[in-house]
């Protein structure tokens, strides 16, 4: 094992602040580098032209036009490998911005498609991912309605990078925001989480886990929608669990909203073979990408409520309640074991996996 | 010079039709091969979930909602170098997505920025560019309302690369589409041509031209805004002049609509130091591209009259009359010289320089 102790020439050594001057794969991760960029550098400079309540950072903006809330969203894949179990780079590209837009509570109408593509990619390769992106959009129920194609140099990119921005129209008296999260929500995930990531990390690493381990990618469209029959005022906020999963999403709604948050560990989904492979990678799977899960935060006195409409939906039988906001410790995120003992889940710099989306 | 009779051996050592099974960076050009692409994979995948009247590829997908019309379109960024004489990468990406809101008649809302990093790319080009960004979304009255970071191993990416999407909204009695124009149709064009394409070249090849020849990138929508008022039922199309240059927009449009176009080559204004350039590297400057001049078709009626509206504007006081709309020679663009002499302008198959946007 490697000597980890504290070294007298520490002090004396000062370890080169690179990560300040150059971009790392951990800006990139959905931890806190990521989420320094955003606000020291994106936010600054964009907010300058904005007018009105600060705008929290959340999965869509919502646009006012005099007579309908339109949700604009936009998400870049750079997902490696191209194909892995339960998806694609297509499907994925689809189902993400719909995601993206659903929560906001958005029903998902136009998509766009900007693909950059390196020299020599198969056309073969192409014409698979654009059909897969296609099958996503109609099940969905969404058009691509516009798009844009760039080829770079062979070594300038990676096979196919792909953004989809989207446009969607919010239903009345559906209000999804941070900003609604307050302490008493019940906090529900929609079904078991990591499934994703170990997914892509299979196929990267040529690791074969027991039993099948399909990405959970998929759409949350349809989930969304059909819980606001359950009591959409009493939704206060939906987040998809990507990049640095539960533990990632979850900090940031802590640390935005100045709230704290208790998870109650022993209710968390998590499906076996996640398990299994979590503990041989060395992994938390709190931490572990999904691409079709989502947090809910509901007003305490519709959460049942809420979690029954979520466990009749066909993509969310797992679905569970899982902690609550509370009003001290702000800021953190706080896993409660069955014993009663707690740990900190704190956010990471970066990703445990890079390019998982 | 070389050789380039025909040889005895060429029929016996067929040419590999790897274009056809691979990626070539003709793809990403503008001109014959991304077409096939766009019409072979792209719309008959895409096209299958859209309903109505078929789909002719323009710059903006324009999207009725109950009360109002608005335009949505994507655009992606892969120039090199990412800093050039009158611009850069984050300027480009602003006014790219722009003008082809503008290019649907619509004034820019709102904006999307994803942006794909390479790993270790100075912070402090990243800051740059994000100002720059800001400046031009200012300056074209848009907001950067929603974004993403992804970030890639070094070698599989080139340093910056990024997609802006936009959504605007038309106003009431603007109706411009390819579909409209009709022979007899004059041809405007906003200014002279090709600066962009040299301003690029000479960074990439390290030439240096006589005389200053910053690109002509710049914002298009408040020059469109102001020809609505010299007629806007009469502007029947507009077009951005990007990859590929003015031949490729009219190849493409005399193409869609079946109608054939003469242009009187002594009326095409091209910049001295450009024509230089261009005799020095031997390009065409009608195939080079610009990043802020546009076509437009206007019904004969009107022509001189927007044609005046254009040189009053402050980006466009050498717009020209050039060509126009013929029954004839459907699907060709004719240049008729001043002596009467005539050339084809064929659609080339890709572009003269590739990664110029």
């Amino acid at each position: 094992m490697t000597d980890t102790s504290p070294r007298e020439f520490t002090l004396n050594c000062p370890v080169p602040r690179e990560s300040h001057n150059t971009v790392q794969m951990a800006h990139g991760g959905g931890g806190r580098l990521m989420r320094n960029l955003i606000e020291e550098m994106f936010l600054p400079a964009f907010a300058a032209g904005q007018t009105g309540e600060k705008i929290l950072p959340h999965d869509s903006a919502v646009l006012p036009l005099e007579t309908a809330r339109l949700a604009f969203t936009t998400d870049t894949f750079v997902v490696s490998p191209l194909f892995f179990p339960g998806g694609d780079i297509g499907k994925l590209a689809v189902y993400g911005t719909v995601n993206d837009l659903a929560m906001a509570g958005a029903k998902p109408l136009w998509l766009s498609a900007g693909f950059i593509l390196e020299e020599g990619l198969p056309m073969d390769t192409l014409r698979r991912i654009v059909a897969s992106m296609q099958a996503a959009a109609s099940e969905v129920g969404a058009t691509v309605v516009t798009g844009d194609t760039k080829v770079v140099d062979r070594g300038k990119g990676d096979g196919v990078f792909i953004n989809t921005s989207g446009v969607g129209v919010v239903p009345d008296g559906v209000e999804i925001s941070p900003a609604r999260v307050a302490p008493g929500d019940r906090i529900l995930v929609s079904g078991d989480l990591g499934r994703h990531g170990i997914a892509i990390m299979s196929v990267r690493e040529g690791i074969e886990f027991q039993g099948a381990l399909p990405s959970d990618c998929g759409s949350l469209s349809d989930l969304v929608q059909s819980l606001f029959s359950a009591g959409a005022r009493d939704i206060h906020c939906l987040r998809d669990l990507t990049r640095g999963g539960l533990a990632s999403a979850l900090n940031e709604i802590a640390k935005d909203r100045g709230v704290g948050i208790e998870l109650d560990e022993p209710s968390i989904p998590v499906a076996g073979p996640v398990a299994g492979a979590c503990e041989l990678l060395g992994l938390d799977p709190l931490y572990v990408a999904n691409e079709g899960r989502l947090v809910a935060f509901v007003a305490p006195g519709s959460a049942n409520r809420v979690l029954d409409a979520m466990r009749q939906h066909p993509s969310a039988p797992e679905a569970a309640m899982i902690g609550t906001v509370i009003d001290r410790h702000s800021g953190t995120v706080e896993l409660r074991g069955a014993l009663g003992g707690g740990r900190i889940l704190d956010l990471l710099s970066g990703e445990q996996m890079p390019r998982i989306c």
